[in-house]
């Protein structure tokens, strides 16, 4: 018998919940065990839950409940989240996360308070929703040298420029809409300045390169200042734009993680990635480049995520699952300057100016274009390259290409 | 320390080695462990190997040599691989494969075998090549009760259709091309009528499902009929004809498992895979569609596969990883013949008689189309109903849609 205890009734929560019921047949057959939810926290009242009897409002109970083997965190946030989580592992107990937030801030630690106390803390469900990532980065790749991470890792984002893109809304329509729906929160600043994104490209780093990277060494760009005439242009050469979450090693062991958004080519794979999905690829030196595709967010998606690590956990309680990192470095992340991309720029300015100071350019068009823009294309260069080369020009839009 | 013997020398088996030595470092740390390599099985010579003094003639040398631990069977085949992998088994040895057509036929065996011994047969590198699917299948997916499984499990058709669809080649000069690059063999057979793609949908069946599939219980159809017309008219709709192994678990347990050409939809990712890469879509009750996307052959990725299964074992030789399926039975597998689709239908007939015999269609065009020749889209039903309907007409092609 394997005990859990699910922290937060909200949307993860209760779906942590609905999957261990549901599916609660075939959980106890894969784990071999049996497989029982015993507690859920919150603060709140829920009268009418089919869960009351689990419902609890006190952590100590779950925390000096011996019975229990596996806490399963959704709570969010790096505050009560962090405590709750390192009460659960110094009690002995493994715990199961969704929070990005708290691991991209307290990875580290959290793993190794995990290791000190015997324990594991295993987190899937933290970044792509219900996309394996983490474990086949930790598993199934493993035979790699990994170079290279490269992700749609917000849904709400690829949601808005989804419908900028195809249905002709403007950012803040398409944002207005995306809040309608639920996609986008009333605050949506964690998702469209790219802090959610960031937090998910920092834990997929650390997974694949062996060592923390903090959010604040991550340089951040998200995408309200992406227009429709932008999106055009990039259509008329097959591009797409979407917001990516990067992460490069270089040879000198250094790390080059950003979140940016980038035009992305129609014969790369993730142009294709629309709506809510989230999509990861991957680049080692044996398997080339992989992709991993699916829902990003949602309840259900993101409580398989969170289940699929409840189940490894029950097989074997006892075993570490080798899932740890280095405390990483102030030095370890270097800024995206260095990085030689070709870049999309909008200016006001003439073509003749403009390949008189790049030189080789592909031009592109709009309908309805104003008098006097241009947009191109320019060869690969370094952002301070391209800033020079547009001194005096007005830049209305400058964006890198992803090669 | 941990020795791994390779059975085969062939281009899998080359890769492994070559894995094996240049990520050697980063496998030891990984694994926790010394993994080396010990032997190389073929019988033929090699006498500029740099493996020359691995290099062994005689499979007892490696059975009855206790310091082996792990042997990667790279053979191909059902007859030396099947008797070397039973022996290696019933010496005590782990197994790791990339041989699809063995594990297709006997996995229920080898897997009960296996288990007999207190050993391991795994065999992530015998489907989509570098692509991690089977462990997700196993662990990531495990939350979820599986519906169905869609994919693009074979590069040489999918290069041969990429082709047709991009360049305008016929299936006869696409195929003499992928020859020429070393994607198709001399003899064909084994992928463009699909027994490659058969095999990897049985083996994805018994995972996924949890019962044994065999190859003969699968109904099959290659791509020798698809021609330049149906490509045209596939693309005036924004569809693509993809050669697809599909299984889908219906609700009183029986299995409908296929291989065939279908026109899929350019909103669905699996139309944007192109050349010689791969893609298996796994539908769950929880996770919704993921998409797992790669190179689904070659030397490196295949062997970048394999020896994820040998980092897999290093890491704990001792523990069963839980990796069975039952013995199938006769009446498992049911003919796509049930399935509910809508068709691509190319037909001599007038559009007239088309409708009178089907009501509503959807008529398609393209440039070039004799007289008489027309093409639409019917509503959704079964191949004999479709069938039934064109009775007396002159069928030119009849392609499933994917909805």
């Amino acid at each position: 018998m394997v005990n859990v205890a699910i922290l937060g009734f909200g949307t993860v929560g209760s779906g942590v919940a609905e999957v261990l019921t549901t599916n609660g047949g075939l959980i106890d057959k894969r784990t071999e065990n049996l497989v029982r939810l015993k507690y859920i926290l919150d603060v709140r009242d829920f009268p009418n839950s089919p869960y009351q009897s689990c419902l609890v409002q006190d952590f100590s109970v779950i925390e000096a409940d011996p019975e229990v083997d596996i806490v399963v965190e959704t709570i969010g946030g790096a505050t009560v989240a962090l405590d709750y989580t390192q009460r659960a592992l110094r009690a002995g107990k493994n715990v199961v996360s969704s929070n990005k937030e708290l691991v991209a801030a307290h990875g580290y630690d959290l793993l190794q308070l995990a290791k000190e106390n015997g324990v594991n803390y295993l987190f899937e469900a933290s970044v792509g929703g219900g996309i394996p990532i983490l474990r086949p980065l930790n598993s199934c790749l493993a035979a790699n040298a990994l170079s290279q991470i490269t992700g749609i890792l917000n849904g709400t984002t690829n949601y808005i420029l989804t419908r900028m893109i195809h249905g002709g809304l403007t950012f803040e329509q398409a944002l207005q809409e995306a809040q309608e729906k639920g996609y986008a929160e009333r605050d949506p600043s964690a998702d469209v300045d790219g802090h959610d994104a960031c937090r998910k490209i920092c834990i997929l780093s650390a997974l694949a390169f062996g060592e923390h990277i903090y959010p604040k060494q991550v340089q951040m760009q998200g995408i309200r200042e992406v227009t429709l005439a932008d999106v055009a242009y990039a259509d008329s050469c097959d591009y797409k734009i979407k917001l990516l979450g990067r992460s490069i090693r270089l040879e000198n062991g250094t790390i080059c993680a950003f979140v940016a958004p980038h035009l992305v080519s129609g014969e790369n794979p993730l142009a294709g990635v629309e709506n809510v999905f989230n999509a990861i690829t991957v680049t080692g030196n044996a398997i080339g480049d992989v992709m991993f595709y699916g829902q990003g967010a949602g309840k259900l998606p993101t409580a398989s995520a969170a289940v699929a690590d409840v189940i490894d956990l029950a097989k074997d309680l006892n075993t570490s699952r080798h899932n740890a990192w280095g405390p990483g470095a102030e030095d370890l992340v270097v800024s995206p300057d260095i990085l030689v991309s070709r870049w999309y720029v909008r200016a006001m300015t003439t073509s003749r100016a403009a390949r008189s100071a790049f030189g080789e350019i592909s031009l592109m068009a709009r309908s309805g274009a104003p008098e006097g823009e241009i947009a191109f294309l320019t060869n690969a260069m370094t952002e301070p390259q391209v800033r020079e080369k547009l001194a005096g020009m007005k830049i209305c839009a400058l964006i890198r290409a992803l090669d």
